[in-house]
């Protein structure tokens, strides 16, 4: 018996599946996350001088191709973490947003040195550091009782190069 | 039509809603999320030693004033992020109780250089560093169908000095 | 009048007593949120070249254990904070399943020095640093209407050294 879950549950669920495909760095994965012609808007908050418009990505193809132009693929024994907080949420029939704080944590290993770990090493070896924060602002459509991504801001606090 | 929300989902809410108005250094909209006679307590827990009281700030007016007294205005290129992690939910009748591991990192971005970016810049330019830790203690009372904060712990893990 | 909680909020908070246990390194509370006889599994993620197994904890006693042998003690001044983020959760009747990113954070205050702190010192004293993150796969079986966890995966993206 598969319990029904509630539409909180479902929306924050893609939230998590975004975190997922962007460290797998799966465009296909997260393609399937949005809408056909949805809409990722890039920005970055320059405090009280406002929002910059740095990017805008249209439709499925242009956002899972991201995942290979805007992201940097993972070097030899690393890794990424996009990691979400304190959603905000709304809901209206079929219409729902979140929005959350998000930092984005660039993880490399230690490679395992050829003779072996020195004696007394103990616990995690490498370095894991958070290199991107700010908000992202989702908007949701549920069609055919599916709930999808319509649009998303990515709001960089720090400027953002591509 | 809107959504009835949970219980769990309404105080969340309010967490949610804290952190906003801590990173915006926002004292009006922080207060309203308390009750008019609120109290925030603010401790160090000195592990073994038990825990030591920092501050106290009661009512809504004091909890306004702190954020342009306890916390420092952000810099040029500066923000922050007051981050929650892994609630404890307790709901009884009009009462309720959230605790959260908390950890607030500081970012402060990287001016664009008068020349432009050097070639091969990529990514986020600036730095973000978790500078505070801890867990929040709120208890919550609805009253007419409102919930506010009753009475908040903030307990840091290492010395605060005001 | 204690409100029903959803099963999601239930096992939720299993995840949060988890990351309360762990950073109490107590044990007793870690243990009793498994079933007696639960396995833990502690795997590196090499990213294309697949899991290795780095250890496994069969049962309460051994799970109990862990908290002395697989974690350092505190030092003076320090604590750690378990976090988790971007749950994905899966509920299937009695049985139910939650995937969380993970980091777990190091703390160590700065000791105040004995002539007190130098003017003008302000804020949080003492470092906070990543030092572990990945993932965690919790499997939870409910018994006579208690939810536990049957299986746990900790998936480290980084070298792990016991």
């Amino acid at each position: 018996m598969q319990i029904t879950r509630s539409v909180e549950s479902e929306i924050r669920e893609i939230v998590s599946r975004y975190t997922r495909a962007a460290d797998q760095r799966d465009g296909e994965a997260l393609a399937q996350l949005y809408e056909a012609d949805a809409v990722v808007e890039v920005h970055y908050h320059r405090g009280p001088d406002g929002m910059e418009l740095l990017g805008t990505l249209s439709g499925g193809a242009q956002i899972a191709e991201s995942m290979s132009t805007a992201m940097a693929p993972h070097p030899s024994l690393g890794w990424s973490h996009h990691t979400t907080y304190d959603h905000l949420v709304s809901i209206d029939g079929d219409e729902a947003g979140i929005e959350t704080q998000f930092i984005t944590f660039d993880v490399v290993g230690t490679p395992k040195p050829e003779g072996g770990w020195p004696t007394g090493t103990f616990g995690a070896q490498g370095a894991i550091k958070p290199i991107e924060s700010g908000y992202y602002r989702f908007t949701f459509r549920r069609t055919d009782g599916v709930w999808r991504i319509r649009h998303q801001d990515v709001i960089h606090d720090i400027p953002y190069v591509f």
